[in-house]
């Protein structure tokens, strides 16, 4: 894997993606940082965070990104490889916070592509169903569509996980390994 | 590409389908022929519309066939590729108008089939979501499924994007390249 | 084919899963046994029902079973190739019955493992749209994520379906073909 390496690993909800993406991580060299971007509204929210946290080993840093995921990782080590879990949970609080969804992708891509180490980044694919009945979970649907569209089109590697196994839709770097 | 081709892209909301099925007639002689299946109710449909069509070239010639898709398609001068985006909203306005769907799609897939020219469609996915609440939906999801299969079972491609990227499941011409 | 293989076929409603997982045990040595999970509560999935039966030939010998897949597999025939069809009905059986979901999809795995003669199991995928509103369906999705996850890690294959086509997610077993 070489340095700048950018990673983008889609999937549905308890697809795997968020012990895939560990493990790419924890091939490189520790400390890795872990950008966390849940917040816990509620007990189910706080249940899932808790077990996410438990499963990580001690060579993980957290840092709490819920909003400001480029200042978090232009601020990071140099060299310390990082995990974005997860970026439809960060779109979701940059919406309730009625900010410019659009500018904080951009703001955001443009911070992952500054890393010189290697960037892993979750997302959830949301698109996949029946139209929403209600227009915020359509705007948003369009939102996280369109993020996971641009962040893909940057990404070295796109993976997408069904049933916890990755099917490669991008890859630039496979000739390195 | 042989003359008869067809292609079906399938995806999600936002995954960037109509853009690479333009992209597959773009790299064919023009004109080309857009046949355009939304129908403006609202202000969101109409920004949606108008930003397809601000996106599309010149040599696009665009046919707006809410309903009679096989009409339009066989009315077509033989050697124009033709776009149809997309077949989830025409299957909307035929359940919306009460027509038998089977019937419609049966006459659909056979005016796809009698042209010579190349023949792109647009489809949503929409299956892969939790079971929806009310009985209309789940008829459409239904209708939206068989009509994908039965395209699918006669296009030459079929590919389906996950954040503008394209997974080939189907491609009876690799060789021909 | 190895005898005791076992097939995870995954994808959405009207994917053409249960066709495809159909003609991999038709493949083998009739009869087989064709174990229904589905409950006919009403008119609806009643004719669903009718529909998956009248088209699979008289060599399916059909056993139903709406909660007790483990004990219906333990009971069959040795050398009897099982489809079962399918588990995310066989789940909502169980969490509307309020049982314990995580011990039953252990049990039932231990029984596919036990089959000496090839498993094939239909499973939808249910994560991939936006977030469902009412806490009962979050529950059942993340259930049945984590069920798809747990046996597609001890499943020799699982292919995930769309329009009828299958894409190859994991295979073990390719080399002996």
């Amino acid at each position: 894997m070489r340095m700048s390496e950018v990673t983008l690993v889609l999937g549905g909800a308890r697809s795997g993606k968020s012990r895939h993406a560990e493990q790419i991580v924890e091939r490189l060299d520790s400390p890795w940082a872990y950008l966390a971007t849940a917040q816990a509204f509620d007990a189910e929210m706080e249940a899932r965070i808790a077990l996410h946290r438990a499963r990580r080993s001690e060579s993980w840093r957290t840092y709490d990104a819920p909003l400001d995921l480029a200042g978090t990782l232009d601020a990071l080590p140099p060299d310390m490889p990082a995990l974005v879990d997860c970026l439809t949970l960060w779109l979701t609080n940059h919406l309730l916070a009625e900010h410019d969804l659009e500018a904080e992708a951009a703001r955001l891509i443009a911070a992952v592509l500054r890393r010189s180490a290697p960037v892993v980044l979750v997302a959830n694919e949301v698109g996949l169903g029946i139209v929403p009945d209600n227009a915020l979970a359509r705007r948003f649907r369009d939102a996280a569509g369109r993020l996971n569209q641009d962040l893909a089109a940057k990404a070295d590697r796109v993976v997408f996980l069904v049933a916890g196994l990755p099917m490669v839709f991008k890859d630039t770097v496979v000739k390195d390994r």
